[in-house]
């Protein structure tokens, strides 16, 4: 179960650098145990250093690759590229394309990461252009895979399709190895004709040819699907994808706020809080942006993990977590055989009738 | 301020016709005052009697025009434009057509009531294919105007400058009369060249010459924004602004299920529950989409609000009084008044650089 895996870290990036990344090891190997998980350290050694000694981290876990080159957080991608190499994130990445690191994860500038890993990774399908970022969203059963959530504004059929296998063999390394993930595509109704052009052929080509594909595709969902958890996998355009989060995580925030001020205005209601207080610290727990912090750009030949920048150290322990799981998993692989695959199903003549090829899929 | 109002109610839409449209005109009375207030109820003569019975209403406030035939929840649009003469549905509308009634409220068939308030009332700009249904979304700062939030699919940059107008026009009248409400257009990020060529022109355009249209407009605004309210008007299109509402509304009801799980959870939990009681109910009303029911058709020349098929006497009283607000309000008049002006100031030269505009729009 516990094969040892080495992380790569990019530990400059993010509004705090060392001192969140480094406490995110430890507060990643103190929750989610890090058995035969090590560490290489990309950034100023005395900074790094410093932490380590504070975490209690050894050399044995830690290993610092010295550089004095950052990339800003607002630096543009094209400006990162070119002026990026020899940073902490560009040999961050740089270890995960020499085979020396299983999977790297950065807390920087999300442009600059993509721009880097696409140039030094390269995408692992023809159709793809930019790295898809997955979501792992709480539900009532369990997480969701949401992708794309910010990287490609606009999405083809074809990509939709890659999207959905990307998010697949994601959710069965990271979330729920046991069952084939349930597949849905997010559209403004449940029926066949609903919404546009690409939506509507990417559910015809999964329709007549997912079982294919090995993919358990279920068919249109709406926006309410995603928190109750309908499918394993929703698949979406990067730009609706990156509303619908961010749209959630306002929704959150503003019950939060409600709820703060609720049980904050009058004296019973304060004393109610306090007694309830165990169970709603539970409760706030699963909603948490920390607990699910981390998400993978999809579509490259290697691992990388991006954690919001402002994580903290358990969000960036998270963000870890998830770097591991898909580093051990057979994830790449995985991707790899499905996009071959797809190239052969996606040259088969189309199902003879309409009514056939849906009878099938039932 | 109070000036006489009739108002079209097709009494037999929704999932519990009469009952709930009948209740709905009494709790409107008693929450909102009605003075002044008249309505015609369309359909079934001996069922909305005998609710108005039970509710204590008269003749002098309801005007009963019976007819049998009703268009079903499930018709397809194209079938109930074909066979929906004389339906509760179409008579309702089509007393606004003819100057009787200043609006109608219907909680039947979307797609049906799209197809014929288009058909019997015309829309009311060029560039609009169906009417723009608009959500109004609790906020830290009140309510926020949201639209498209389903009915166009695909819109280019003038029909969201549409939307900007008509939001703006829709917000004065209903939600805040006193300052012109901001702007926003929904999109990945704040920067200028984030997002699809739709959303880049239409905020060129509206940085342009939003001042010539009497819009205060403020630039991009992310999902997170909508929830906090940063601007009073967000424009999108169709399908983004569904999916965002549902998702919200997905993460609502997630939150409210982990919030009862939490507060049932133990002994004392369920005590602080029962202290924080009367607060947690106070909280609870601000997001009960009851009190949020009620979607204006924008875009028609006329006033057409959709209610929720499934909802209550509450959310369809509700429902009521923005039928009733955008009807005693210059809604119309102002909307009319913004598209002419708006092809006035589309047929102007551009600014002469870019830089300047970009300046001048600061």
């Amino acid at each position: 179960m516990s094969s040892p895996v080495l992380i790569s870290l990019d530990a400059m990036g993010g509004d705090h650098g060392p001192p969140v990344v480094v406490a995110g090891v430890r507060d990643y190997r103190k929750h989610h145990g890090g058995e035969g998980v090590r560490f290489l350290l990309h950034g100023d050694e005395a900074a790094i250093r410093a932490e380590m000694t504070r975490c209690g981290l050894t050399d044995q876990v830690c290993e610092i690759r010295h550089t004095d080159k950052v990339v800003g957080m607002d630096e543009k991608p094209a400006q990162a590229m070119r002026r990026g190499k020899g940073s902490s994130l560009w040999n961050a990445i740089e270890a995960v394309k020499a085979g020396e690191a299983a999977a790297v994860v950065s807390a920087g500038n999300t442009g600059a990461l993509m721009a880097i890993s696409k140039l030094l990774l390269r995408m692992s399908a023809p159709g793809l252009e930019r790295p898809a970022i997955v979501a792992s969203w709480p539900t009532l059963r369990g997480v969701t895979a949401v992708l794309d959530v910010g990287a490609n504004v606009e999405s083809d059929a074809e990509q939709l399709i890659e999207f959905a296998i990307m998010g697949a063999a994601f959710h069965g390394a990271v979330h729920a190895a046991a069952a084939p993930p349930s597949i849905g595509i997010l559209n403004v109704g449940s029926e066949e004709m609903k919404g546009h052009e690409e939506v509507r052929e990417a559910n015809r080509i999964l329709r007549e040819r997912g079982e294919g594909l090995n993919l358990d595709y279920r068919g249109f969902v709406e926006g309410d699907d995603i928190a109750k958890g309908t499918v394993d996998v929703v698949v979406t355009d990067g730009f609706t994808g990156n509303i619908a989060l961010k749209t959630a995580e306002g929704v959150a925030r503003f019950i939060s706020a409600l709820m703060k001020e609720a049980l904050t205005s009058s004296v019973s209601a304060k004393a109610g809080a306090l007694l309830a207080l165990p169970a709603l610290k539970r409760m706030r727990q699963k909603i948490d942006p920390s607990t699910i912090n981390g998400g993978p750009l999809l579509g490259l030949n290697g691992i990388v993990v991006k954690s919001h920048g402002g994580a903290d150290a358990k969000g960036y322990g998270n963000a870890i977590r998830i770097a591991v799981e898909l580093g051990r998993s057979d994830y790449l692989s995985k991707v790899k055989e499905s996009f071959s695959r797809l190239g052969a199903v996606m040259e088969q003549p189309a199902p003879a009738t309409e009514p056939t090829a849906m009878e099938t899929s039932k």
